[in-house]
């Protein structure tokens, strides 16, 4: 296994990624005219005189948007540009890149073309009027690298004005792979999830997200540690938003290194190298590792597996085994809501991810994934609890489960 | 020449156009992906953790944006449905297909990429809030079928706000498009622009910016009668709101009727049949008549030519001769500011593209335009004021004299 990335490797990366972008032309994305636009007829038929009649049918009944425009398979991805990857607060317009590259792979993935929003928002009143504002103009809204906690109150707010899916992906898209992940590393350590005791480090968007999806999916409130900055989150504290205080337990336990004691689960949500090997000797007989801060894990793999050996473990990285990758989520799961209208992504939809995901591991893996991955053989095991990225059955696995959880949970309008 | 359309051939171009709008999928426009995006390695640049660095670079210096992401070729198409063709307010929603249709000719003329953004506003200001926060996204703003009088101010406010260009177009590129058309027909009748006296009737978005823009070009305000619903806008009326005021003349004379009389130029941005027989035939000698109403104009051209030999006639329409088409204009002004990232669209750049529009008559038309129209001939004269929508060298012609008028008046940044 590679160690983590050198000064040269960074320099290289950065170097190629900024000729990737700039050449041959600026930017990711493009506009592509789907209809003959060749001649005056077909002119007419797009833009005036033609046109009018779209525009009547809709005035008339607002359904007709999904037959006559591009609303039905259009999805925005909006940011305020507060948390941009591990960046911070770096403004709307620096987040553009970031944006622009979610949009490819919503279209690379699964055939969603993506308008990337850049919002320049004073406040995040400002930020969920703006985008309610323009909402009439796609057919779902995946909120992204909002900073918490007020993209939590962003998210319910937009949930409860608009009738289209609108998503969060850095809450519930990270939460889904999480939990698809930790079920399958659960199963392979023999661990119910009902008597996992666990510890999350990070009570982020992420953070916050993942505890409430693992507590839907079974999890024991009690027996989640959830640790920030200033050590484990317990209801003695004084200092705690609304949203840490939903995830303050009962405990005696203060430190990161208190909470590490006897886990069978610790999630990093967090920063590089916060997780020392004392810590996780502490941990429970056959333990289960989610490392997920990026570029630079809370634990580096080949650390950790010298100091345990029964040890299941996750990154949020590529070049390691089992790599946490929002995109096998938030493709697939708009994919679903639009292909059914879903006027909202719920909870139950976004367990049927959860279980889709899961379930993938157990069948053989195609010849093409191996090839892509230059892997002799992959199947389910230690090395191998998530689907991978470029794995072609997501698409039908995931988003077929999450629009027949949308139909049978009554938010499909199709 | 055809009569004006008949409920036959209404119905056929409604079916056409909803099956065009519907089928094989709804709407016109899509995303395309301009980089490869086929491998890990792809993904690692398009995303994280490559697209840090571009992140990085528009963090510490905001032109960047201009080198690593799609802003410098985005323009946005938005509206907030107040005005939406003849058809009226009918909600930003039922705008939907027109945006899309108008990012179609950006891209088909232009090579420009367009986000169509339907704004559900319930003021002014909020449209206006909106747009500026969202302008971060777009190298460039086309304001479209806004209301009057809204939109004189919602425009004005944006640019004063913002450092892109912003236009609406139902405003100025229609007056360039009038004026362009209307420099050649006077010069063919004769005709000073300084001496001619006009009547425009409607006194909306358009019409209030052509009488700007031909007073620029030199026209005589004092020889420009308005004339809106109530009549003649003249300095006694007690009932003009700011914009109407500008445009209000010393005059005894009270109706349309009253306005024609030995009128020069006639240009209608109104309804269908609001000019008599009679009124034309009170016009002065060589008269000119832009009957701009869509589909029907003020005055039908087999009418109007019938009553006076001695017309030059131009409509809205692609089945007459003369088609006042924004086309001609909005692609290639964006074009050309785009290519040298002016910060706005000034008076100089308008008047540079009414030049090139001229101009370009004046040029052999290529054999491809005549056969796209199914023309043997087509040569400047009473037929042929204004270029056609097909023509080829347009887009170089008008953008490149839009282009050097930024440069010249100290708007470009490129």
């Amino acid at each position: 296994m590679p160690n983590h990335q050198k000064p040269d490797a960074d320099a290289d990366l950065n170097a190629a990624a900024l000729a990737y972008h700039e050449t041959p032309r600026p930017g990711k994305t493009a506009i592509e005219i789907t209809k003959s636009a060749a001649t005056q007829r077909d002119l007419s038929l797009a833009y005036t005189p033609g046109v009018a009649e779209p525009v009547r049918r809709i005035h008339a009944n607002a359904e007709d948007a999904y037959r006559y425009t591009n609303r039905g398979n259009l999805v925005a991805v909006i940011t305020d540009g507060t948390a941009v990857l591990g960046l911070g607060n770096v403004g709307a317009l620096a987040g553009k890149p970031v944006m622009e590259g979610k949009a490819v792979l919503f279209k690379r993935f699964a055939d969603i073309d993506v308008f990337d929003i850049e919002v320049d928002a004073e406040t995040p009143e400002a930020f969920i009027e703006t985008v309610a504002r323009i909402a009439p103009t796609f057919g779902g809204i995946n909120l992204e690298d909002l900073a918490a906690p007020h993209c939590f109150d962003v998210e319910q707010a937009l949930i409860e004005r608009l009738d289209i899916p609108v998503f969060h992906d850095d809450q519930h898209g990270t939460a889904i792979i999480i939990a698809a992940g930790l079920l399958n590393a659960l199963e392979m350590q023999g661990k119910a999830l009902a008597d996992a005791r666990m510890v999350v480090l990070g009570a982020g968007a992420a953070g916050i997200a993942s505890i409430k999806l693992l507590i839907e999916l079974g999890a024991n409130p009690e027996k989640i540690l959830t640790v920030d900055r200033k050590g484990v989150i317990h209801r003695g504290r004084t200092d705690l938003n609304r949203h840490k205080t939903e995830v303050a337990v009962e405990t005696g336990r203060r430190t990161l290194a208190d909470a590490f004691a006897d886990a069978n689960v610790f999630i990093g949500l967090s920063g590089p190298d916060l997780v020392s090997t004392e810590m996780l000797a502490s941990m429970a007989p056959q333990p289960i590792v989610f490392a997920l801060s990026n570029p630079v894990p809370e634990i580096r793999p080949e650390v950790a597996l010298k100091v345990r050996d029964d040890l299941i473990m996750a990154t949020g990285r590529s070049d390691y085994p089992n790599q946490v990758n929002n995109v096998l989520g938030f493709p697939f799961i708009f994919r679903g809501a639009l292909d059914v209208r879903a006027s909202r992504i719920n909870m139950p939809m976004c367990i049927a991810a959860v279980h889709a995901l899961k379930d993938l591991t157990k069948e053989p893996v195609p010849a093409s994934v191996l090839e892509a991955y230059g892997l002799d053989a992959l199947s389910r095991g230690p090395d191998y609890i998530i689907p991978k990225p470029l794995d072609p059955r997501l698409r039908d696995a995931v988003s077929s489960a999450v629009a027949r959880a949308a139909v049978a949970s009554g938010v499909a309008r199709e």
